[in-house]
């Protein structure tokens, strides 16, 4: 009898834990220890917190000591003293670029465009050359904690294809647009590349392969409704420039009677799949058709600045809940592809151009830098947050480099203090791509020797 | 006789030139084979050039192969594949408020100032708490390349001290104002340690020490009157805010009748020793007056946005050839000390508001962070460019980092695309002050430990 008692005292207090214990479910990767802003309805921010990923998805977000009682990983990250946050969204850019940063600088749109971006991508832009500034790019976002970008260029399956190897992600949209440009040389070319390619990326894990006409000035209304159509049937994102200069406008409505987004709208363009770049000069009811309509739309504060584009209706915007991320737009009129920078511009820029100081606040700018930014690439449901269930993009960012001290409010800190530089390790994915500032994906010294041989055939070519 | 030729041969050509070879110039630090920028009067750039420097002073700037065939030197420092520039130039800071960095953000600036910066100012600024916020600014500052910085706040001694040790050049004023504050009590307490200070500090190779009567609307006409006259007698600068506000201009009309530099120039006090910092809300007239009076302007663009206090007309400005300087202001409304930024966004945000892309340009903006910025805080002769005769004051800077990557303007490249970051090397007076980015003057750890001790008492002392 005694026995007994002892054996049930050991099952009961010692084996059934033990077991329990045993029974800890085995994820892949468990990042914790660190200060972890989830960016979930609630933003909880866990001090001491912990994140576990089971193949790309995030399975538990908790404290550190919740998340060991839990679970078992063979591979733990140590993010003591840092943050761990949501992988940044750039919502618009246009990657390849990058081999374009700083060819010309000080100038109105139009005569920058017209007198060396477009002459130096008809001379220069090949698949190769794609490739090359993508990688380059590429590299670049990853360093700066960037984990998912919206991009619009030229031969895009080549864009879409260094994005799966580097392992980041990426809505990936090829341009259409009424002139001939490297890629295709006609809408029917461009029409019939851009299915392909959609059938061809459309269940990656990483790649969301989308239509990009231009513009509502550079794609005629036939052509929009052509790529709506195509968009409807392979479901797929429709990223376009929207009122991105006072003129744009100012031509719609001499020419349609319809500003752009009304003109959008009344071609029955609008809808839940459109991602707009710019959207600058826009009226209160263009903002309520956005709405209406759940178009998302980037915001490319320093492009719009150094382009003297204008500024975007942001706090409107914010206070309407409109889906507003992040972009850099194209290193060619930025010139980095640095969100941190973006998030640091908005939150200033809105103030002083409103006069009001409490407009796009720290957090806000946090915000459109993540979860914001996903709604604006109709991605929420998978990226943006820290939360169960959503892909694993996570960054580790440092805490106390010199720029960083004191630490008051983490929101403030992360907009107002930290630099790209401060971005330790990046998981896109499950994946790490980078770990201790090393890229794990992307060879920098090859990315630069061969950026660099583009930088002279450029230069030759804008001299003849 | 054939001997006679052969040893004329031989002193002829090989021990005559061996001989003006041993007559080198010895100095004491040769920087070579990068790109020089030296923001000379004709803005030369020297592609695989080199500055000579002995003691404090650069005694040559040309390529490499010239520095060399004249000047001998034990201590050579590598530049190849990296800029040299002039040090940057903070024209404007309150550099111990690097402990209030992120206290208290997106509010407007009369909330900002009465429930939280003086307030926590009142509780915790102590000679001890001016020193650790000193060396923590010092440390951020050199890290990114700024070699002077103007100040202004309480225990300017300490600040002196503090920048001497680190082997920093600074203009650092004393504030003189009309209210009790943590060093000086009264107006006649202010003015005494004012020229105990400058007369203690007046002879020092890196320190000019300087007056600052806050602000038109918080120092009486008589105080000023007072500064004016101790800053004649001592022959040093006076620092003051000027125009930040629209209010502060609609209360001078309302009390003065003059808008504030209006009003500064009726009792007399503008003259080429000022440097004014903010200069936001000035007319045509004003800025002819400070262009006449040859005050020194510090534009600070960030603070200026974050705080909402409006854009100084910086392109007018330029127009005029005035001595407008770039500065960070204070951690607690910036929230960094970064001069790259600071650049980055003087140039962009002046395109957005006035709506042309040409104004401020990549090189208009390097300029204000160097020699512009020199002569707006006075210093002109004595650093802001690399030329014979100026003090050493060096940076050498990354120019292949990924953001960095392709080169096509140097300006631009740096102004646009240089992060902070990027800087390796900086020299200040002759001395090597960080090297491959260690600090050598500075302990980062203490600063940084000594910072947080700090964090927690002003959080306490926040909350009672």
């Amino acid at each position: 009898m005694e026995k007994l008692h002892i054996l049930l005292f050991v099952s009961v207090f010692l084996i059934f834990p033990l077991t329990i214990l045993g029974q800890k479910k085995p994820v892949d990767l468990i990042v914790q220890n660190g200060t972890v802003v989830t960016m979930d309805a609630s933003r909880r921010v866990i001090e001491n917190g912990a994140v576990a990923v089971s193949k790309n998805e995030i399975v538990a977000v908790g404290t550190t000591t919740e998340i060991n009682q839990k679970f078992t990983s063979r591979q733990t990250i140590d993010a003591r003293g840092k943050l761990v946050i949501p992988g940044l969204v750039n919502a618009h850019t246009h990657v390849p670029m990058t081999l374009f940063r700083g060819i010309a600088d000080d100038l109105d749109l139009n005569e920058w465009l017209t007198k060396f971006i477009f002459p130096a991508e008809a001379k220069n832009v090949t698949e190769d050359f794609v490739r090359v500034g993508t990688r380059l790019g590429l590299a670049e976002m990853i360093r700066g904690g960037t984990t998912t970008f919206c991009d619009m260029y030229y031969f895009e399956d080549a864009v879409a294809d260094e994005t799966f190897k580097a392992g980041m992600r990426g809505v990936l949209g090829e341009t259409i647009i009424d002139f001939p440009v490297p890629d295709n040389k006609t809408h029917a070319e461009a029409m019939a590349y851009t299915e392909k390619f959609i059938n061809k990326w459309k269940n990656n894990s990483l790649i969301i392969p989308a239509l990009a006409p231009h513009s509502p000035y550079t794609v005629s209304t036939e052509h929009l409704r052509n790529v709506k159509r195509l968009s409807e049937r392979l479901n797929a994102p429709v990223i376009i420039h929207v009122s991105e200069t006072r003129k744009e406008v100012d031509d719609s409505v001499a020419a349609k009677k319809f500003r752009p987004v009304e003109y959008l709208e009344s071609i029955g363009f609008l809808n839940n799949r459109v991602i707009a770049a710019h959207t600058i000069h826009i009226n209160d009811a263009e903002i309520d058709i956005l709405k209406k309509r759940e178009v998302g739309a980037a915001h490319n504060p320093q492009s719009n600045m150094k382009l003297a584009s204008g500024v975007a209706p942001i706090p409107q915007m914010l206070l309407k809940d409109l889906a507003v991320g992040l972009g850099t737009d194209g290193a060619a009129s930025n010139n980095d592809l640095n969100l941190w920078e973006e998030m640091d511009t908005a939150a200033k820029l809105h103030k002083v151009f409103s006069g009001d100081p409490k407009v796009v606040t720290a957090a806000q700018a946090f915000e459109m830098a993540t979860i914001r930014g996903a709604r604006a690439l109709h991605l929420e449901k998978i990226i943006g947050s820290l939360e169960v269930g959503k892909r694993a993009d996570l960054v580790i960012v440092d805490f106390d480099d010199l720029n960083q001290t004191p630490f008051y409010n983490v929101y403030s800190h992360l907009v107002y203090a930290t630099k790209a530089n401060d971005v330790r390790t990046v998981i896109i994915d499950g994946k790490i791509v980078m770990r201790d500032r090393r890229l794990l994906t992307l060879d920098e010294n090859v990315i630069k020797k061969d950026a660099n041989a583009y930088r002279q055939k450029i230069i030759t070519s804008l001299s003849n």
